[in-house]
């Protein structure tokens, strides 16, 4: 039954296929070490005091506080040296009243002490004694245990992705092992009978398919598994069987739609033709990419992108980058990366449709612009030339030069 | 020979060691489809014109425009159909005058078309023939041959880090392999009596050594192959023989030094005596991270970084990030993103020294706020709770609520 479907905002569309949209069942357990960019399914407290000892903060000595009071430069306050603690191990010497300890940064405070003294405030006598010319407060360079995180304490949660500090983080209070999303797949389907392999000589009408292998990267680049599926030809059959069997295969499915309307036509005919609720979104009020199909299949979201390489992946950055996101389990928006920018001269728009118009980014005077990369019908040479892409948004009818305006790296 | 070192400003300290570093000869050749992510080691240009046929950009007919001279609603013209362009194949139908061939988009033009009338503007008679309701100038809709790309002109340059455009653009003229930089191999060196493995409980006095973790996720991340090798123990000679065996089997050597003053003399010392010009380096006016040691030693850059995790982290984005991309051949600066937000409260900070804040950043009517976690001696819970660090800079005595700062995200 064909629909009638109007063109939506960029914003509607979303809102269209969002609620259809939630975390993978699937989950991994990976070594924490391994985890970077991983998504946490569960949050995670501390099992443990960090420290879990008496640390000293400083090169120095070991002392209890109450035997520096009043100690000063030219009245210091001789401390009996008793020994040195050795890094890694457990502290032993046990000090009473007038003694001190040689302690490193890191070592463990020996019981009896209560303070380090740095060494910069101590002048050493012949090897047997201290002179400590600096009071100490009781706690003074000592890291107490429990003071940098308490077991319980909170340290991550659900949804965050793994970076640098969370592996050594985590690894620092013995969390060698976490348990994250599994990784969103995401089947890609170049169709078109104009289509020949990269490494083939396109012929006259023949041109090389690019999408699947630009949208992989663009997948990887999202922290998800491309699978890229081979050529189809723009026939009704053909593209219902390779959509089935990447709905049942993958996570997200993106169809990289032949470029004529029938073409078009026949990948909506297609999705709603595999069950409900099937095409949510036909037409989107964006250029490029006004073509977008988003639909929602076998419970997976599948994508109709235009044929046209740049318009391909701009409308993979706004509709399929955040729908791999949430499959991931991502709590939030991670990789929108939105800088402000000067226009360095007029930007043309219609009102009532988002533009994306590749730019090129300039600082001068610790300020940044963003020079419009003009292209002709293959946006994607634009794209090269630019580092990201402006967005014109859907009210305004252009963007006036030295105006400022929203740049997302790409 | 002991030096006398002072504490060199964050760019003065850069500068020592920039003369020093140069692409690695070291070249991979890999299919362009692979290439995300890698840095190409020359400049490329087109092989081929884009589009290398004259292509439709519309679903229409393929017409002489002269033909369509004066055509109006109410005046048409009537063109002859004779025949239909199969997407992916040569127009083998020659056009005579007074004739049209139905097209799709990215379909090939035939022979002595010059423009295509839009479907919209024109009328379908019984299948035989067409009126045409809209005059058409030579070339409409038309995308000519090379009119995207030239062949000869110029694609990327040296230098460029691969996109997914750029895999996408180097695939559409057939470019499949690339020739790119070698991966930088990172050796990460963890020293310190005190550390224990991850998967090891720490007795009292020790800790989990997790720097080569958090360390060698900031190096994949900056494109390089990290090399996690064994903790090494305060010992000089044992030291030595690592550090000479990370020079030797490495691009770039981290040795993540003891925490106290004398375990990171004996990186100095080690350094130094592996050859010249040996330390250049030796205390960076930094905070956290003033202890750095930066080298050039056997050829390579070698980095003594301090213990603390959030300092070696730091300083590890600081000096070691550049290095690798240098070493690396991009030829400019790619991750170093840096956004401006509004400090939330008063940060206080020391003129003469790079302070380096943990914020966390807010969005609030449009605009960025970054508030500052503070932490206890381990700041790598903090780095864990924020998303950046902002940048107090070396002549400022802090920030105000309300001023503006630099923030890395982090």
């Amino acid at each position: 039954m064909p629909q009638l479907f109007t063109v939506l905002t960029p914003q509607q569309a979303w809102s269209k296929l969002e609620p259809y949209l939630s975390p993978l069942e699937r989950i991994d357990t990976v070594a924490t070490s391994e985890g970077l960019g991983r998504v946490l399914v569960e949050d995670i407290s501390s099992p443990v005091d960090v420290p879990h000892f008496p640390r000293s903060a400083m090169d120095g000595y070991a002392v209890r506080a109450v035997d520096t009071h009043g100690a000063s430069e030219g009245l210091p306050s001789y401390l009996k040296l008793v020994g040195e603690i050795t890094m890694g191990r457990p502290a032993t010497v046990a000090l009473s009243a007038g003694e001190a300890v040689l302690i490193h940064t890191g070592g463990m405070l020996p019981p009896g002490a209560d303070a380090v003294v740095m060494l910069e405030n101590t002048r050493d006598i012949d090897g047997s004694g201290i002179e400590v010319v600096r009071a100490a407060a009781r706690g003074e360079n000592v890291i107490q245990v429990g003071e940098d995180m308490l077991q319980g304490e909170p340290l991550l949660s659900r949804g965050s992705v793994l970076r640098p500090q969370d592996i050594g983080g985590l690894l620092s209070v013995g969390l060698t092992k976490v348990y994250v999303y599994g990784r969103v797949k995401v089947a890609l389907i170049p169709t078109g009978d104009e289509l020949v392999s990269p490494e083939e000589d396109p012929g006259m009408g023949q041109i090389r398919n690019t999408n699947a292998y630009a949208l992989s990267a663009m997948a990887f680049q999202s922290g998800a598994v491309p699978i890229r599926m081979g050529i189809v030809r723009d026939n009704y059959d053909a593209l219902k069987q390779a959509v089935q069997a990447a709905v049942e295969m993958a996570d997200v499915v993106v169809v990289s739609a032949g470029s004529s309307v029938s073409a078009r036509d026949m990948t909506a005919d297609v999705v709603n033709s595999l069950g409900e609720p099937g095409v949510l979104v036909h037409g989107v009020a964006l250029r490029p990419g006004k073509p977008t199909i988003i639909a929602f299949v076998g419970g997976k979201p599948v994508f109709g992108l235009p044929g046209n390489p740049a318009s391909a992946m701009i409308t993979f950055q706004l509709f399929v980058v955040p729908a791999i996101e949430r499959l991931g389990g991502r709590s939030r928006e991670a990789g929108r990366l939105e800088l402000k920018a000067r226009a360095t001269r007029n930007i043309p728009s219609t009102p009532g449709r988002e533009d994306f118009i590749p730019v090129r980014l300039e600082e001068r005077d610790g300020e940044l612009y963003a020079e419009p990369v003009f292209g002709k019908s293959n946006m994607m040479f634009a794209l090269m030339r630019g580092d990201g892409v402006a967005v014109v948004p859907l009210q305004k009818a252009g963007i006036a030069v030295g105006e400022t305006l929203t740049v997302r790296l790409f």
